[in-house]
């Protein structure tokens, strides 16, 4: 089996499997308990939030550990509006290629008084910190930008969107959960106010997060309950999962260097070799790019049946995120980049990590022209478009 | 090691992780991916929610998955006073002595225009199907009651709350984080419409819960994004944890007779030796009372002292509820059931499994009144109190 949908969730690694197997049957305390078994749990817990937080320069006092990247979004956001609407700003900045996790928790906002503007991510899918600062207005409470797309792996200019925020002395959040571990993020240095990540995206387990949130910055809960991480986050602490967390980071921080260098250069053999299929085009900046994305659109073809055939030979990708796969709508980012209703249903997205090997680009490089040729030539509308009667949408 | 601490927190059983392992390193796809990986992974999640949902006489498609009891508290409530306030209803009536998760949801709903009316306990910690039934208004949304209390161990009388909030057209909420895997639950049977439980109450994961919400009643999300959870709650599904719920909760139930007349066997020795220390009085209901519960209060003794010196001794008690060992008020729910200031602050709690055994209770029994009679002789208060200068408040 090729698996090359690492962006939707990575394989644990066995260094994350053994940093948690101990809290699961032996270290199994309540950390909010006073005996040593608990207190050795808590001790795991305060050890995991300062090695995350050395991960990506913050303080262990601001960070506070969620079930995942997507509850950490939520209360990100919720904090944020709630501090602006204290001070009557109600204006959020964000993009209109961000997660779902984003975007939906915006459109309840607008739905309680806050007016939104996602800025345009135009055909690279990027912005410039020249849109977000001419975007800020007097009452903006929230600049929230992803740091790397989920789907067409753009990394966008977060220093610099940073750098305004904090000279306007505007909330800026970033979605992170694509880039922690795979790109070098120092929220200090880099001027974030609030970030987000997610363990199984970098080989740590599912059901575990972070946000990240500045000191000052008071957080709301959006669950509400015991005392648990100074209460901004109620339930009984998930220990395993946090320590697998915090070991999966460190391990990805610590070979970031090396992962980039080995799996930029398999993502660019595959940007090269699948170019050469005709009426294909790369989705996402070419450049400002996350090491392990790939996303082509091939003219003529439907995502899904793609994916099938790809998995018939072992070759495990997706068509847009997997968050939004039981979805029939075309994609959002594939749309905000300009591609047509058509293109955005057919892309094909490839993630790779430092697992995947040289054999496995060789693989996805025969098998995907063989199944793009074999599917324009089932298609009677395909035809049609290389015989002129209708014009390529790409 | 002696745990008797199974209130705040279980060992995993074997059987659970090794039901999670495979979904870590293995069949470790995003349930919403099309490949094979993730249909396997998309399988397994589903067959877990079958089997819970066997084990409390639900259908599969009326349980989704939280993070766990605080979460899926949290969100019943939000979800049924949502649906009240569309109807202008906004009474809830619970009781003094829930979990924080219930108390702390429903103190915010009073800032946004709820009126809650929490029904007093008694002595014994428990309320009647006729308190609730003289409570319900025309306006009433929601009832929310605990299965069991989790510092006492009372059982309520469940199936009769459920017949009258049937009968008169409310809602029924239990938390029943402390009874699943441990009492018999027939939500069906019960007329519950809206249950939680938490995985690590049963020897299951810490980061997975149920919420089960009755078919027809719509959950509203706290945790916006993708489509997972039918939409109700997004974050990419915690697939190991939930595969490690299934099988405890599965286990427990098997075994439920079984572990109950062991523990509870176990439970009233050690009840019946802990009552021959003078001063000393049994928290909770003494019939209607979880299999593993033991609660005392302990007449001038501060329950850290005790725990501090149990714990020298190798025994893991607690006094009052994990979730709230961070605080220093006096237990809310000592409180409710009318223990005065000073003994709130001073009850242990002993919370037995399966897994403890005659020669525990033996420690236990051998344990506690050293350590009681040596902290009241280094008492100066107590002294006075002996020698009549003070009452006793017990």
């Amino acid at each position: 089996m090729i698996y090359a949908d690492n962006a939707a969730t990575t394989k644990m690694s066995c260094t994350a499997i053994d940093a948690m197997l101990p809290y699961m049957n032996e270290l199994y305390g309540n950390p909010s308990s006073l005996y040593g078994l608990g207190q050795r749990a808590k001790e795991a817990l305060e050890e995991a939030r300062e090695r995350i937080a050395a991960c990506i320069g913050a303080s262990p006092k601001e960070i506070t550990f969620t079930s995942g990247g997507s509850e950490a979004d939520n209360q990100a956001i919720r904090s944020a509006a709630l501090l602006g609407a204290r001070k009557e700003k109600r204006h959020i900045i964000s993009t209109a290629f961000e997660h779902h996790a984003i975007l939906h928790t915006l459109k309840k906002l607008e739905g309680e008084g806050f007016e939104v503007e996602l800025l345009p991510v135009g055909e690279l899918g990027t912005i410039t910190a020249q849109q977000v600062a001419e975007a800020i207005r007097e009452d903006t409470a929230l600049v929230t930008i992803m740091y790397a797309n989920n789907e067409i792996g753009s990394v966008l200019p977060i220093p610099e969107i940073g750098a305004v925020c904090r000279g306007r002395d505007v909330l800026f959040h970033t979605d992170a959960v694509q880039a922690a571990g795979h790109l070098p993020i120092d929220v200090k240095a880099q001027n974030i106010d609030l970030l987000s990540l997610s363990a199984h995206k970098f080989h740590g387990p599912k059901g575990a997060g972070v946000l990240y949130a500045r000191q000052g910055i008071p957080l709301s809960s959006i669950i509400e309950g015991g005392a648990q991480e100074r209460g901004k986050r109620a339930g009984t602490e998930n220990v395993p999962a946090i320590v697998g967390m915090a070991a999966a980071l460190e391990e990805a921080c610590a070979h970031m260097e090396e992962n980039t260098t080995k799996v930029s250069a398999l993502r660019d053999r595959l940007i090269a070799g699948l170019s050469q299929i005709p009426h294909s085009a790369l989705n996402g900046d070419p450049v400002s790019r996350l090491p392990g994305n790939v996303n082509f659109c091939f003219e003529g073809i439907e995502g899904e049946s793609l994916l099938l055939l790809l998995d018939d030979r072992g070759i495990c990708a997706s068509s847009g995120s997997a968050c939004t796969s039981g979805s029939l709508d075309p994609s959002h980012v594939l749309l905000a980049i300009g591609r047509p209703h058509e293109a955005a249903h057919g892309s094909l997205r490839l993630s790779l990590c430092e697992e995947n090997t040289e054999a496995d680009v060789d693989a996805i490089l025969k098998a995907v022209p063989e199944i793009v040729g074999y599917l324009r030539n089932m298609s009677p509308l395909w035809k049609d478009k290389v015989s002129g009667q209708k014009e390529f949408v790409l």
